[in-house]
């Protein structure tokens, strides 16, 4: 892709394709991120071919899921994460532990060493929060107590996948593994997340009249702008997602007097932007293992058992919410999305992945990312409204 | 640059360092845009190489200048244009034809043939308006007549250059231009300018009310952002710059009677993606040139010749307005920008132009933009204060 021509043919088309996708959603009852992501499947290369994954749609994919997640944490109040704390840990915790139990002995059985069968199952394990949250905000639900659980669920989550990558990388070379640098690499990113967070959200708090000091035009916006990309950048560097580096952003300007404004001028934003995210999420589904029929039951069973033992586990941690809203968080957990290409690919460059293997994980990943939207937005549906024989505080706290 | 977390480098690098520069322009009280040229020429290669050109940054610079355009055109009526458009006609066509007598008679004295000379003179003439339309901007000046008349002449000067340009590449070849291919492609620029700005005008004065019918969130931006994007690659299509379609695009949005909540919107979205394309302005300059001493009596002197012989076309076609009006409407013709970079490296890569000739036209080209501004910002404020000695109507009617 070159030239200044090319470039907004690219934008133009992911841009239109992604609203006429949302908007034939949308008259389908259905969350308009599945029309986005339907119209990257459709125009990408493994049918109309107009749309290729590139150096520059990625970046603006990133840029979109980053500001999104932002936006989350905008809408966001530290105080409602705090009070859900423990459900969201359990959440995080038991959503990786079993999907990583689960896809052990999945690979395990299907002819990989032990090592290598961990190596895979890493890829089943981080969460990303991105496809989740944007159905929540479509739904207004970023501020029901499953939302809570789910965001905070998915920053512990990173940190644990990132730990068990890890560990399973360095079980790889040697079959040592040299405990204490993975210890300290797991502090310094909770370190991050706590510190940021905890110094962020206070100086927020009392110091937000600075953002109007500076005379350049926008200072407000522009100022948390620069921090948002540049906790997404430093989180990156703490080995974290780059989104969970917006969503801290988001959480301390949610702390600010200019809340609401912010609130305002990010729509626009990701009006342009996050569509970039969708669509190419949809571009990168290779349809070509759909052909291959050892491919396709592989996939099937990949699939399927990343969304049970994510269900699962996430279920377990969340049922002091009831059951309804248990299986919404469940089903906010399961989307793996780029992390699980990520993992696959460094799989692949490590030669533990078969090449099979390494199309099954990445059309995995991105499947569990498409099955989510309608699901949870079902699921989310139904967690509204009261149910028998559960516990009715927490179905009426859900519903604030 | 590859990887998430470069890219999240460098958009935070750059995106901090706008506003930074920004800040202190505005506290020395110049434009901002001056600050953030100037960050981009520290941050960029010749100083710190922070920063470097590359296919994300520029396609972020692009989309920058192309929603500039769209939102001055957005804050333009057509009508006013048509009301300045006979002298708007003078000063693209004087603007185009006294540079081009000028700089070819110059490259012939540096020893060019006459039809590489004119080949080179071709980089001497296309205005950039992106600078002035953000000067203008910053300066509340889009509502004033000179505005209406650079802005009207900037169309113009592109289709009269992209001939300009048809002229001199087939006289390189076989001396002998195809007339008829050149009429053809000029009359397609032309019509589609008019056409477009003509019919979308018309429609969206009258069918506005369709913009809020979609499902979508955010329908009417979306709608007219999907336009903005198409426009500008469809007058790419058309030999125009991707400005001159976004420009076309912002007229036809501010016929709509959504028109206050669209400039509302794209605020954030400016103050986001603008200072891309102007820190990368600088970031694009080769400071090198500077030290070698018969480059730098050579652009000093290629430097001198743009400014002035642009100044002076426009400035004559301008003197209805009055002579201060007509100043400011001359600076604001000057900056070439990234066109004269294109032009350049067409000439280099067909063997027109010596690579000193090369690097002296690109420095040239980046000199008048950043040369501009504070300028400009100058003669608007003169601009602004009534004249002695000249009519008194053109002066009141410029400060409306």
């Amino acid at each position: 892709m070159h030239g200044a021509s090319d470039i907004l043919l690219s934008l133009f088309t992911v841009f239109l394709g992604a609203r006429v996708g949302e908007e034939i959603a949308q008259r389908l009852r259905m969350p308009g991120v599945v029309g986005e992501i339907a119209a990257g499947a459709i125009l990408g290369p493994s049918l109309l071919g107009w749309l290729h994954p590139g150096e520059v749609l990625d970046a603006f994919a990133e840029i979109g899921v980053v500001f999104l997640l932002f936006a989350v944490g905008l809408e966001t109040r530290l105080v409602d994460l705090k009070r859900v704390g423990l459900i969201a840990f359990m959440v995080g915790t038991l959503g990786v532990i079993v999907p990583f139990a689960g896809a052990s002995g999945w690979a395990h059985l299907e002819g990989f060493a032990w090592n290598k069968a961990m190596f895979i199952a890493a890829a089943f394990v981080a969460t990303s929060a991105g496809i989740t949250a944007r159905v929540l905000q479509e739904m207004h639900a970023l501020q029901r107590r499953e939302a809570h659980v789910i965001l905070g669920a998915a920053v512990i989550d990173d940190i644990l996948a990132m730990l068990l990558l890890g560990i399973v990388v360095s079980m790889q070379d040697s079959g040592v593994t040299d405990p204490w640098h993975l210890l300290v690499v797991v502090i310094e990113a909770a370190g991050f997340v706590l510190v940021v967070g905890w110094v962020g959200t206070r100086v927020a708090r009392r110091r937000s009249g600075w953002l109007e000091r500076p005379r350049m035009s926008m200072s407000v916006l522009s100022i948390v702008l620069a921090l948002c990309l540049g906790l997404a950048w430093l989180s990156t560097r703490f080995g974290l997602a780059a989104i969970i580096g917006a969503f801290l952003a988001g959480l301390i300007a949610s702390e600010t007097e200019q809340r609401e404004q912010l609130e305002h001028h990010m729509k626009p934003l990701l009006t342009l932007l996050t569509p970039f995210f969708f669509v190419m999420t949809g571009v990168k589904l290779d349809a070509s293992v759909f052909l291959k029929p050892a491919a396709l039951s592989m996939l099937a069973i990949a699939t399927l058992i990343a969304v049970v033992t994510k269900l699962l586990g996430a279920y377990l941690g969340a049922l002091k919410l009831g059951q309804r809203s248990a299986l919404a968080v469940g089903m906010g957990m399961v989307p793996r999305g780029e992390v699980g290409v990520v993992v696959a690919s460094l799989g692949l460059a490590a030669g533990v992945f078969t090449s099979e293997m390494y199309a099954v994980i990445v059309a995995m990943s991105l499947l569990t990312s498409i099955l989510t939207p309608p699901l949870l937005g079902m699921l989310l549906r139904r967690a509204h409204q009261p149910e028998d024989g559960d516990r009715p505080g927490a179905a009426r706290d859900s519903v604030r």
